[in-house]
């Protein structure tokens, strides 16, 4: 943060702002938060990085970034905040693009579902390793790209960032003030910790939702009515099993040791539930699922 | 159905009305299908039976019924349908009591969620097994009650009905009219193929999504970040885990053979996806997850 007087602060004062802002991937996420940071004017310029000609085109129409380029040097060059918003499998190979090339005072940062792996390869691929802050907006959807990007998407999301023990505190306090000013909460974390979390309230659904569409899709197979009956239970259960499978199989894959271990609880959980159905057994089966019952209230 | 010259037909002419309706129980379903009857009108008096004088209060006062009693054996006198409105374990001690009331001549049909033991119930109960058809509308949600109740809740969706070789074609006719003419769309099946299809796509997602929010509650009252940082993924993928644990309880218990295969199926699935994570087989993890992908976006 450079709140040094000739700085620049956004116009309602509040310290959150940046000079040059380069986001690298022009997705769901960093297309809203390029949206988010012009909307609110956190930052003197938003340069965005993308592939295709079609995707830099659509980030500067849409006004999600000031330039956009397609040359990850260019813009990182001068930059104070870069956010690596491209998919969790690309996001290390941008970090080995950028080390050589960012000023050393530069907040680096980055947006995907696994922290582990990414921050140890921040820590190890980064010449200033303190200056690196895991982060993680929960604002995904089943919805992707720059097409369904929004200033207000983070507005009420939790916005987890992951710091070590050797990262900067205020490379931190940085970025908690930033999530703030998009309208986010941000909420610190281990990487072991998120990585922990997300498996069990992020990972699992996911894999949950899948495996749940694939038994009926067997079962369709031989009975052609049975895609004519699906009710609103069935449809909100699986909606996230439409989510990309080349992306969830990258997010599954870099998180894999804690989501077997909850696809171990799951197997239990679901083990009971099959016992007390085989056993007859109706208290127990009836205090399973009012556990459920109340949990699911309470949220 | 009774077209003779005389009897009454809807105002709008078609021929799906009847003369005197019982509905047994005054719940969601029971409530709407008043509603719905009254608001076409699709019968001439419509009786509702309630055990608390609250719930027969409220049936009357929301217009979902003529009149309402406490009493079984008063509501069927005379009526040429009666519909079996309450939760799966009442329903067979309900049609124990109209057996020896209802006229010889009367359509009988229930709501129930599960239908072979129903079905079985109804040929060994009633006098004219051939006049029971089971009956499902699938317009449940996780909402309950009278006060849930409104007169399109049917409006597109599948009514299924599940006659077996005894059961008069006649009576299958009547219902299916009755389904088509509260907005519904009525699908024949027997009793074992619609609890296999229910298995599937209601029963096994109820006990998923239990056993999800389990999972998460468990590893909630260790981490107390948890709950916070729930996503709507998760929220979309247990909303159905908030139902009342008693009546899940209930259908579970009475579909529990064709439930325990489902099980069985999830547990193979969820097993092939935590392989390919253990294995790092990407190119196996991608195939399942875009599996389900697809087949999701169909719906």
């Amino acid at each position: 943060m450079h709140n040094t007087p000739g700085n620049l602060s956004s116009p309602d004062g509040h310290a959150s702002a940046f000079d040059r802002v380069a986001i690298i991937g022009t997705g769901l996420i960093g297309g809203s938060l390029g949206l988010a940071l012009r909307a609110r004017g956190l930052a003197r310029e938003v340069v965005a990085v993308a592939r295709s000609e079609e995707s830099l085109r659509l980030a500067v129409e849409r006004g999600a970034a000031d330039q956009a380029t397609g040359d990850i040097a260019t813009a990182v060059t001068g930059a104070d905040l870069v956010v690596l918003a491209a998919p969790v499998s690309q996001i290390i190979e941008h970090l080995q693009a950028i080390a050589g090339v960012i000023r050393p005072d530069c907040v680096i940062t980055d947006v995907g579902s696994v922290k582990g792996p990414i921050v140890t390869a921040a820590e190890q691929a980064l010449p200033h390793p303190a200056r690196f802050v895991g982060g993680h907006p929960l604002a995904g959807s089943e919805q992707r790209g720059m097409a369904a990007a929004r200033d207000n998407l983070f507005e009420g999301a939790p916005w987890l960032l992951t710091p070590t023990p050797v990262t900067d505190r205020k490379a931190v306090n940085d970025l908690e003030r930033l999530a703030t000013a998009v309208g986010a909460a941000p909420l610190v974390l281990s990487p072991r910790e998120h990585d922990a979390l997300l498996a069990r309230t992020s990972h699992l659904p996911h894999l949950t939702a899948a495996a749940l569409v694939n038994v009926v899709a067997q079962y369709a197979q031989r009975h052609r009515d049975t895609l004519q009956v699906i009710g609103t239970g069935f449809r909100d259960t699986t909606r996230i099993a439409a989510g990309d499978a080349h992306l969830w199989a990258d997010i599954a894959l870099a998180n894999a040791e804690p989501l077997l271990a909850c696809l171990q609880d799951m197997s239990l959980e679901l083990d009971a539930l099959a016992k007390a159905l085989r056993d007859g057994n109706r208290e127990l089966l009836q205090s399973l699922l009012a556990r459920a019952q109340h949990t699911r209230e309470s949220l």
